[in-house]
């Protein structure tokens, strides 16, 4: 079948049934990079909901994340109720000027530089950090959807060059989680150095809404003053401090989901089809020649991600069991 | 004993222990106006917390929020991760302005305005419709702490005067859902009416975080586009949307509260304290002459609200049984 309207985002199986009515039921979705295998949910106390969140729960949820991340100080780190509102939030900290977006990737960072008047220019690779420069540079690491990895020491130098002139370094780390060696958040602190965080993604809890912004303390303060009090809910503030602090499910989780990634990549080549780039959440294929796999799959009922502005991309989450991953392999060898 | 640091807000009881160690534990928090009977919790489906909340589920909220407010239309209410960042973020959303507040009342709106760069007024009364007008008026109905009402008409003279010149009234009603007929809900669509809602007061689920933002369609759009997608989390939109179509839940809930406030109302008189002022959620009281009901109530582990900058003055909520009731009556009486 012809779907016309494009999804700006993966996850939403009302459009996939508006799209695909005769898509066999329930979907399998595969077009978040959400890990599928979820952090188990703890008992949550009836005061969690009942209560207004206390000032010492989000000091306990922002010590616990500053010790996951890696970062010297919790007083270097706010809690927002999603990545999203802070990426939305952020272009309002700092007066208009000329912001570079490193893409393609995540398709929410310019908008809401342009949203709050920046002059947002899409840039296809980093600047030299002795070159002219842009008051903002903000890039995804690892990238979201091609899974581009940037190692951080000339990450490091641009951010000195972006600092020495009232400049910022943004590195969205949705899904640094995968790789922690990667992440500048032990860097934090520094002037002009900061970070965003999920916790939805690797933690498979997106529905929770839970983000982190990392950076110099005065522009945290900043960011949790624009947010107000009592911005993350009582169950969000419970569940994470817990999931933050068990290392050991966090080891085993990293295990899984690469090893996942070998099996779905294993799963591509063996159809022939050569991903253009991934991360353990995800993999990113062009489809075949003559061949529309996004379409191929969700007129089967499963459901993957493609993008507006690069057709026969496709992007593919974890089947969840090896029922689902069965049922993708079936149509991958067709 | 003496507390020096006075707490800006209810409901942190690790600073009610930190302030009065040797009090019995647990406390009885009566520090907030929140209903301590709240709504009970459905079940909530794994996927509410592990995927991503869809489209559809947030229109359904609308829809149901729309229906318990009298609201014309779901597309003149946005929803919120709770009223507090709809308070933050209202003021942003128009240029630098005049703005009164009619005070005393919610600490919050004040400083919230302030931060956008407006010029912030505190009135004690409304002002004349024909009169010298603001560009925004802001007020809190029924009012917190003292309970003080206004209704519709007037509001609606202000209301159609500020709009004429651009303007905004802008009513929050926290404390609404226990005086429906009060609510300019069912006048929401016109210029310049706005009115915010909380979700978690009345239905005494403070702790999951939701509140509206009810006006003209284009504002409530530009609400929705500066917080961005996924705004409030899976299962506070799965618990909400039940509860708020919840007709006889919310009929006993208000017949529960009023008569609480009754038996409430008889303590305080019987024991020579006369209200200041109330709601059907809490009581603003004096403290008797010669004596500190707040440091009496902390002493024996009663948590009230005192005020920085209105001694004497003590907001009491509902205890949630007998057992509680009896202890606050006790200390009354002392």
């Amino acid at each position: 079948m012809e779907a016309s309207a494009v999804q700006p985002h993966g996850g939403d199986l009302a459009a996939a049934s508006a799209l695909f009515p005769q898509a066999p039921r329930p979907w399998i979705d595969l077009s978040t990079g959400i890990n599928p295998w979820p952090y188990p949910l703890p008992d949550i106390p009836a005061n969690a909901w009942t209560r207004l969140p206390e000032p010492g729960q989000e000091r306990a949820l922002c010590a616990a994340a500053a010790t996951a991340y890696g970062v010297a100080d919790p007083a270097l780190l706010v809690a927002a109720p999603g990545s999203q509102i802070l990426i939305q939030t952020l272009p309002f900290l700092r007066p208009p000027g000329h912001v570079q977006v490193l893409a393609p990737t995540y398709g929410e960072h310019a908008p809401a530089w342009a949203r709050a008047g920046h002059q947002v220019e899409q840039v296809a690779g980093l600047p030299d950090p002795q070159g002219p420069l842009p008051e903002v540079l903000l890039l995804v690491n690892p990238n979201n959807p091609d899974g581009r990895i940037i190692s951080p020491a000339p990450l490091l130098a641009l951010a000195e060059a972006l600092a020495a002139r009232g400049g910022w370094l943004v590195v969205d780390e949705a899904f640094c989680d995968l790789m922690p060696a990667l992440s500048l958040a032990p860097r934090i602190g520094r002037p002009g150095l900061l970070v965003l965080r999920s916790f939805g993604k690797f933690y498979g809890l997106a529905g929770l809404r839970l983000g982190f912004l990392l950076g110099p303390d005065g522009l945290v303060a900043a960011m949790a003053d624009r947010l107000g009090p009592w911005r993350v809910a009582g169950p969000a503030m419970l569940v994470a401090s817990q999931a933050l602090a068990d290392i050991d499910w966090q080891a085993a989780t990293r295990a899984r989901l690469a090893s996942a990634r070998q099996a779905l990549q294993r799963a591509l080549t063996g159809a022939g089809i050569v991903p253009v780039g991934s991360t353990d959440l995800f993999q990113l294929v062009r489809s075949p020649a003559g061949r529309d796999l996004w379409a191929d799959l969700a007129a089967v009922g499963i459901w993957t991600r493609r993008f507006p502005d690069r057709p026969g991309l496709v992007r593919i989450g974890h089947p969840a069991d090896a029922h689902d991953f069965g049922r993708v392999c079936k149509i991958l060898n067709q």
